[in-house]
C-alpha cells in the first residue's frame, strides 16, 4: 500500500550531510566535509576505564530505567562544569535537563515554544541539523545576515519587528557553523536586549566554545539572562565523545518543565551507562588538562589547513577562526558553487556546500564548508593541494 | 519573563508513572507501580564483559559518530534475531532502523505520519507513553473496548468508519500494557484485513513478545504484512536493559525513510557504544538459554502475586497474564478507585490507577495496574496482603 506521509515530514530530505558521511568510510576520499571531532582527541583509556568502574560499582543503576531529567549526579556536574566554564551561567530560576546529544535539547526547546508556521530567526547561513529540525515543525525560517562580528543587530531588530510571531532566535555565538565566526560581547548584549524586548527565546547553541585556541574567550549570552529567556544548548560530543549522545540544555525551569515531559514522550530518557561514563569522567578525570590538549590539536590542524590554503587557495577568500572545528571559504565570483563541489568530488575532496546552511536554500551563495578536525594532518595537506589545483583549473 | 508554550505542549503533563517512579528510591514502598525488569533480569557479567571487549578491540567506532538508521551490524543483527523469533516478519519492502528506545519507535512513526488533528486508534486502555506521545502531535485519539482476546473486531470496524482520517492503530498484541492480555490470531487477522482496507497504518508495539511464560506464541501481526501496512516496534529494553535505550522498528523503507530523517533532527543517532553491546550480545551470547532464564524468573514471580491475590484480594476481579510483566485488577462497584489509590499509598504500596491509561481520562474506570517483575518476592507477597487489608477495610 501507497503510505501517506505528514506534511512535516512529506518534503523533508535527509541531511546532506549525513548523506555525504554515509560514503566517508571511503579511505580515499579526503573527509573535509564532516563535523567529526579528531580520534586522536577521545579519551579512550580514561573511557574504557570508567566504563568498566561502572559496571564493576553501579551495574544495575547503569542498566536500569532512570528519570527523565537526567541522572542526578551528572545534572549536578554539568552545572558544576558549565559554572566554572561560563562563571554566571546559572540563574536562580534556571534548571537543567540531560539530552541525547545537544540535537535533542534544540528539538525539545521547539516541540516546548513553536507551533506551526511559527517565525523561527537564525543566523544566514546556519547548522542545517537545527535548520531541519526548525523545519520538521514547520516553522517559518527566516535567516538574518551574519557578519564576521555576529549577527547583524540592525538587520535582527528590523526582523523582529517585521515578524511579531517569532518564537525563537538561534545562535550560535562561538565558532559557528558553518562559519566559523564569534559573535562579540557587544553584540551578544544588544541581541539579548532586543530578543527580551520583543518576547523571543533565545536558543543558545554552543557545541564549540570548549575548543578555542586563539583569543580571549567571549561570555555565553545565557550569563546575561536575568530575565529567563535564554535556552542554553550544551553537548559532550566535541570535547568527550558524539558516540555516547549526551548533551544538555540550561533554561527557565518552566521550560525544563516542558522539554522533560516532551522528552518522556520522545525516548524517556538518555541513556544511563553514557550518563554516568560522562559524570565519572567531569569528576574524576583532569577536564582542563583534556580541553587544552584538545585545544592544541585542534590549534594545529587549524592552523595547518589556513597555511595550505594561503599557498595552494589565495584566490579565494577565507578565514581563520580562533577555535571550533571549520573554516568557511568564498570562491571567487565566476566560479559556479556545485561546479566546484563536484570537481573536488572527483578530486576525492569531500566540503559542505554553503547552499546547505540556508534558511532560503534558494538564496545564492558561493561559499563551503571546510572541516580540519577530522582529517589527518596529512589529508589536510594533500586535500587542500587539490582543491587548489581543483579551482587554478576553473579559473583558467 | 512568562514564556508561552506550544499548543501541542501547554496542557501536558509529565507522565503519572515517571512521577511515581520518583518515588521508588525510598526503599519502603513496595513497587509494584513501575514496568522495571528486575535487577535479576539483567546479564550483568555479560554486558561488563561485552564493554570491555568494544572498548578493547573497537574503541573509536564506539565513541564517533554514526549513521542515523543505525549502526550497520546491529541491524542485521536485529533483522536475524527478529527473523528467529517471529518467522516471516521480514518482508520484501522492509527496512529496519535502530531508535533510542522502542518509545522513540513510536515518537518517529507519528511524527512521520500523523498531521495535527487526525486520528490515532487505539485499545482502550493503553500504554501511557505512547498515548502522550499521540498528544504531542495533537492527535485525535480514539479508544475501542479491549476484551479479554484483544481488541474488539466490530467496535475497530464502526471506529474506521466513523474516523475516515485515522492514519495509525496503536496496538501491542502480546500481554497488553496494561491488561496483560494477548490478542488471538484470528483477531490479528481480522484486524489487518480491517487496516489494509482503511488505509490505516498499524503500529505494533510488542516490547514484552519475548516475555511468554506460559501458553502459545501467537505469530505478530507483521508476520501478516505482505502489503506494507505495520511498523513492528521491538526493544532491549525487557530483555537485556532498559538504561542502554536501544530499539528497533521494522517498517515499509519508505517509512522507515521518513523516520530515519526525522531521527537525524532528533538525537542524530543511537549511542553507538549501546548499539554495539547489544550487538555483540546477540551475536555472542546464549541468548536462548538468557531468555528461557527470564522467562522462568518471571513466570516465578507472576505466579507469586497471582496466588498472593487469590488468597487476599479474591474479592476483586484480576487475570493470570499468559507473559509480560503486569496483572490487571479491577475492583469491586463501590470502591472508589482514587480512594483505594490513595489508601494503597498510605499503606506504602504504589500501584497505577486505571484511568492513567485510557484515551478518554475522563470515561470511568475502577481497574488498576500491578507490576511483578520489579518488587522482590518478598515484597510480592508482603504488597498484595496490604492491599487485602485496604480493600477488607474500605468493603467493611
Amino acid at each position: 500500500m501507497e503510505l501517506v506521509f505528514s506534511h512535516r515530514m512529506e518534503s523533508m530530505q535527509p541531511s546532506a550531510i549525513r548523506e555525504i558521511f554515509k560514503n566517508m568510510a571511503d579511505p580515499s576520499i579526503i573527509p573535509f566535509a564532516g563535523g567529526n571531532p579528531s580520534h586522536e582527541a577521545f579519551p579512550v583509556k580514561e573511557l574504557e576505564n570508567i566504563a568498566r568502574i561502572v559496571f564493576e560499582n553501579n551495574p544495575i543503576t547503569a542498566l536500569q530505567y532512570s528519570v527523565t531529567e537526567g541522572y542526578p549526579l551528572l545534572r549536578d556536574a554539568v552545572k558544576s562544569f558549565a559554572q566554572s566554564r561560563e562563571p554566571g551561567i546559572l540563574h536562580p530560576g534556571d534548571d537543567i535537563i540531560i539530552t541525547t546529544g545537544a540535537q535533542q535539547a534544540i528539538d525539545l526547546a521547539t516541540k516546548a515554544l513553536v507551533n506551526e508556521g511559527d517565525t523561527i530567526l537564525c543566523e544566514d547561513p546556519s547548522f542545517i541539523g537545527a535548520l531541519n529540525t526548525f523545519r520538521t515543525y514547520r516553522a517559518n525560517l527566516v535567516g538574518v545576515e551574519l557578519e564576521e562580528d555576529g549577527i547583524s543587530v540592525e538587520k535582527l531588530e528590523a526582523a523582529l519587528k517585521e515578524h511579531p510571531d517569532a518564537k525563537i532566535l538561534y545562535l550560535i555565538p562561538n565558532f559557528q557553523n558553518p562559519t566559523g565566526g564569534t559573535m562579540s560581547l557587544e553584540k551578544r548584549r544588544a541581541v539579548y536586549d532586543l530578543c527580551l524586548r520583543h518576547h523571543v527565546v533565545i536558543l543558545e547553541d554552543n557545541p564549540y566554545g570548549d575548543l578555542r585556541f586563539a583569543g580571549e574567550n567571549v561570555p555565553a549570552i545565557k550569563t546575561l539572562d536575568t530575565e529567563g529567556i535564554v535556552c542554553y544548548c550544551g553537548t559532550f560530543s566535541k570535547i568527550i565523545s558524539p558516540g555516547l549522545r549526551v548533551g544538555y540544555a540550561i533554561a527557565p525551569a518552566g521550560l525544563v518543565g516542558k522539554m522533560v515531559v516532551a522528552k518522556q514522550c520522545g525516548d524517556i530518557h538518555t541513556p544511563i551507562l553514557n550518563q554516568m561514563i560522562c559524570c565519572q569522567f567531569l569528576q574524576s578525570c583532569n577536564v582542563a588538562g583534556h580541553l587544552s590538549a584538545l585545544q592544541k590539536l585542534y590549534r594545529g590542524k587549524c592552523s595547518l589547513m589556513v597555511q595550505a590554503m594561503e599557498e595552494h587557495f589565495s584566490r579565494a577568500r577565507f578565514n581563520s577562526p580562533e577555535g571550533g572545528l571549520f573554516v568557511w571559504c568564498t570562491l571567487p565570483d565566476r566560479i559556479g558553487l556545485m561546479d566546484f563541489i563536484r570537481a573536488a568530488g572527483e578530486a576525492k575532496v569531500a566540503v559542505v556546500p554553503g547552499t546547505t546552511f540556508l534558511p532560503d536554500t534558494s538564496r545564492p551563495c558561493h561559499s563551503f564548508r571546510l572541516n580540519f578536525s577530522a582529517p589527518t594532518n596529512q589529508q589536510i595537506t594533500e586535500g587542500v593541494e587539490r582543491l587548489g589545483r581543483v579551482l587554478d583549473q576553473m579559473l583558467r
